[in-house]
């Protein structure tokens, strides 16, 4: 069985991570936990908390990037939901006969903090579903 | 001040509300709380509970419909971001000489339940942001 916990976090692709950093925490007023490169998935990223979620803004740092990919082609603006669940494995097991995962073996990244697959937009109309279970808050 | 609380809902443009519905609530497992029509904005809605926020599908229900609109630009996808404040109003101070709102004074929708406005995406990195009062839970 799948059990969703709540929303993990927001992705929001922009082309200029201090600009947008200025957006959510000088105007906005929110939280900012976290500014770090990412270089295996060549992004930059900022982390704001908003309630028990987060919201994730993501630059690019090469073209290469999935990242930098998406704003070529469709412009700035949120490029996923991640969905947090308190067991991926199961998760997966439940999930992957019913819609396309881009993993279907989950994969443990950020040293083991996360544990993470996708539900491609071809099966979640046209949304890039990440879901996530973490080690520990 | 802009004290926002949390994530409200994320809205999600789809093509077929009932097909959309199946994926959430049948294969994900979240908890559908209400489906409806919203004439005045032309839309079927499903209201899905995930945590403290909702995700809200709309279905465009005429081809003059915002949503409708989006579909054929972009595709279905991800249409906009929820942030609940506790006061609308002020937020609307706060930020009108900030970033181009879409209301300048904030809208009363749904027999009172909710007081409205959105940050127009030229002012927020590509991403329409809503931002919402509740006069309850």
């Amino acid at each position: 069985m799948v059990k969703i916990l709540k929303i993990d976090h927001l992705g929001i692709a922009v082309k200029n991570l201090d600009e947008a950093v200025k957006l959510y925490k000088d105007i906005l007023g929110l939280e900012l936990v976290k500014v770090e490169e990412v270089p295996e998935e060549k992004v930059r990223i900022a982390m704001f908390k908003v309630g028990e979620s987060y919201i994730e803004l993501l630059e690019g740092t090469s073209p290469e990037s999935a990242i930098s990919k998406f704003i070529e082609k469709r412009g700035e603006g949120i490029h996923h939901i991640a969905l947090r669940v308190d067991n991926i494995h199961e998760a997966v097991k439940e999930l992957k006969n019913k819609v396309k995962l881009v993993y279907e073996e989950p994969r443990t990244v950020a040293k083991g903090e996360r544990t993470i697959t996708f539900i491609h937009p071809k099966s979640a109309h046209g949304v890039l579903l990440e879901l996530v279970e973490r080690r520990e808050e």
